[in-house]
């Protein structure tokens, strides 16, 4: 599917159909796009739980405001994001000066900014909210190159859904995404802000215009 | 281009051509896609500052760890999240309301959600983190399909980026991107964990496999 018509065709779905499921095979198919999203130094803070039981879809709805279409999707997406800098920093640091992205004067610095960064929890959530995001975009895009609808959900009880999806203490949940097939023609498209007014040119309150 | 290709084809590049321009025209284009990103309740917390004054791009190589390629860009892009939720809150509303995605309770509940959002400006900054990086995937993923290669930098002197581009205190620096025509072959991609490492099946812990 072309770039553009995916961006352009996407959009936030909230009636699915229950008949028809999201295989493991689009599963798969979908996370090897999702990996290829950027991350400072290739971290790749996020993970996902991939929910498809019925009556966990029924527990996630109810952790997420009574949302309908959490139970009514083929799949709910529970996207986190690790807020342990540290985890994957010894084998990416490895796998860099394997293939020479990385010196013994890179690794100390590395090793710096690891240490720094990890220091201050609030730090730690705004640099895995960031990294972790930007491979939800890439997961709801794939899934629309794919013939799959998504909704990106960003109220929920966290802290429950830690504890029913055993998600460990040092991950956010970022967010939840619903994923299926849509049933009806969606309605109009709500107002978005054009490129001359969300640019600025040189600094801010510059307008662009071209 | 194919949306698979894009994603599998975009690199974070260090090297550009100094003598192609990123133009006007391509500019829009980009932002024109940019925008259909998606945001909770479509508040839209995005704006740009497009730097291609090599002055101004000299300024900004200095508060980024003296990265080499914001110089040798030919766009450098400012990504700025706003921290104020109500800033497009009624004109939001409102077009909510013209093209019946909500009425009197919804906008009730849509006042009480902004309000209590607003309230706390560490939840402010995490909104805006979230929902801004969306967007800035939308973007890099955007400029690839049009033949631009982009990089991510989120090392940067936040402060001193505001005060330098005027942007107004209730904005984040959520991302540098440095943009323009890659002058070489890319140097071999950095691992990346499979769906096997980073998707779960139902809960935390329990591996996905297809």
């Amino acid at each position: 599917m072309d770039f553009a018509d995916v961006v352009r065709n996407r959009r936030s779905v909230r009636d699915y159909d229950p008949l028809k499921k999201v295989t493991d095979a689009q599963l798969k198919e979908l996370f090897e796009l999702v990996k290829y999203s950027p991350s400072s130094y290739n971290l790749q803070s996020w993970e996902f739980v991939v929910v498809r039981d019925p009556e966990n879809r029924k527990r996630l709805k109810k952790l997420a405001n009574d949302q309908q279409h959490v139970e009514d999707a083929s799949a709910v997406i529970i996207v986190l994001g690790s807020t342990n800098p540290a985890k994957h920093a010894d084998d990416i640091a490895a796998d860099r000066m394997r293939i020479g992205l990385m010196d013994a004067a890179k690794k100390k610095r590395f090793d710096a900014v690891i240490k720094n960064l990890s220091a201050d929890i609030n730090s730690c959530r705004l640099w895995t909210m960031r990294s972790t995001s930007l491979a939800a975009m890439t997961l709801m895009l794939a899934a629309k190159s794919m013939g799959l609808a998504t909704c990106p959900i960003e109220s929920f009880d966290a802290a429950r859904v830690k504890k029913e999806f055993a998600v460990p203490e040092d991950y956010e949940v970022v967010l939840l995404i619903t994923m299926g097939y849509e049933t009806k023609k969606q309605p109009p498209r709500p107002k978005r802000y054009d490129y001359s007014e969300m640019a600025h040119l040189e600094k801010y309150g510059k307008p662009f215009k071209s």
